[in-house]
């Protein structure tokens, strides 16, 4: 899969109260690399505050396409995920965002797919998440499930890039890995080292030498760090 | 694991600028049950806007408590895992959010445990990575990865949330971790170390200091290893 199915991806928000939180909500969207808008009967309309809290999202809100109805904003795709801040008691098989975002991604590559965010108060009614094809909910705390509205576009939206980019993105390239004879003959430097300095009297090693083995062999050391140490241990070792 | 090891993660947000980012963090952490929220020298203090941003979370705002350096807001911490939204060009091997959530909730299974965000403008200093244990970034889109720093808590949350729900049990680590304060003492003990045999020269120290914290930080050093250390330390300077 590939980020380019992300441009196959709309975020329709339902009612939406506040002009700050659509700002808010095409930031968030577009970091994650999707910037199809739809805003569904907003109570306000796009104002000064809603591109202040888009900051370099503006591009995205401007774009927004503004609609009489859901049906109107889902005209044209091809699978609608419902999104709610809590499990709900509906006819409805509902998964976790991190399930549901590959089936989406999926249809994303059969066309356009919409995620659906309700209302700051309560969310998504039932007739719309009826008109949805599934419903995912954010696991969130039982006890404070009131994730901000443009909080819960970002979880969705982040969810939705994993899975798009194939799931999580590899790290970053480390150093060159020591060779086994390179750290090997550290090892035998360091217990000389320690020898000269009185640290390891040979009489009495007691678990020493093991114990400082685990310790560099957990840490996986690369070539220019074994150079390093055994740097170091010279210019210890000048001094003796 | 369990819902229980998320009171052992703090939140420690560096130099906020913006008091409403600081309410809007508190809200996004205590949706995933997060409630512990440290804050390193904010630019302005908590005020009414960031009340309103917190909503139901301003409990988790007044309970916060104010530090005047990030090893204050680490103090007693086991392992630190410093934040970026995008990769740094920094001699640290990072992970993306999903990869490192489950080492710090392993470490959550052994003592306090900290995520730490830096300003809205420029993220954390590199100074500030090298006293973190780990670093973190989230897959942004690489054209705008400028996500809301409350957006970017959100995520952090949320995988850490998913991550101690759900993951499998981790082994536990055989050793008692070291603590923050501890590891940093031992550096300190080290640099001293390395000018006195001349290793280290304070007119051109290159990157000797950054590359040491890298290799020991990605060891997670253990208590009884640092002692180790030290002594080793101590031996050598007995020559000198």
């Amino acid at each position: 899969m590939s980020a380019a199915l992300l441009s196959h991806i709309r975020i329709v928000l339902s009612h939406t109260s506040h002009p700050g939180n659509m700002g808010a909500a095409a930031r968030a969207m577009k970091t994650m690399g999707i910037t199809s808008l739809y805003l569904v009967k907003p109570k306000r309309p796009i104002d000064a505050e809603s591109e202040a809290m888009a900051s370099g999202a503006a591009d995205v809100l401007r774009g927004a396409r503004v609609c009489a109805s859901l049906d109107e904003a889902l005209h044209g795709t091809v699978y609608a995920l419902a999104v709610s801040a809590r499990r709900r008691e509906l006819a409805y098989a509902s998964n976790d965002a991190r399930s549901a975002a590959p089936a989406l991604v999926a249809a994303a590559q059969e066309g356009e797919v919409a995620i659906v965010f309700g209302t700051e108060m309560s969310g998504l009614t039932n007739e719309e998440i009826l008109r949805c094809s599934a419903l995912a909910y954010i696991p969130a705390d039982p006890g404070y499930s009131s994730l901000n509205l443009a909080a819960a576009v970002q979880v969705l939206a982040y969810e939705v890039r994993v899975a798009a980019l194939g799931g999580a993105p590899l790290p970053a390239a480390e150093g060159v890995p020591a060779r086994h004879e390179d750290v090997e003959n550290f090892y035998v430097h360091l217990e000389q080292s320690l020898r000269a300095s009185g640290f390891l009297d040979p009489a009495n090693p007691k678990r020493l030498m093991p114990r400082l083995r685990r310790l560099f062999g957990r840490v996986g050391l690369e070539q220019e760090e074994v150079n390093i140490l055994r740097g170091m241990l010279n210019s210890y070792g000048k001094n003796t």
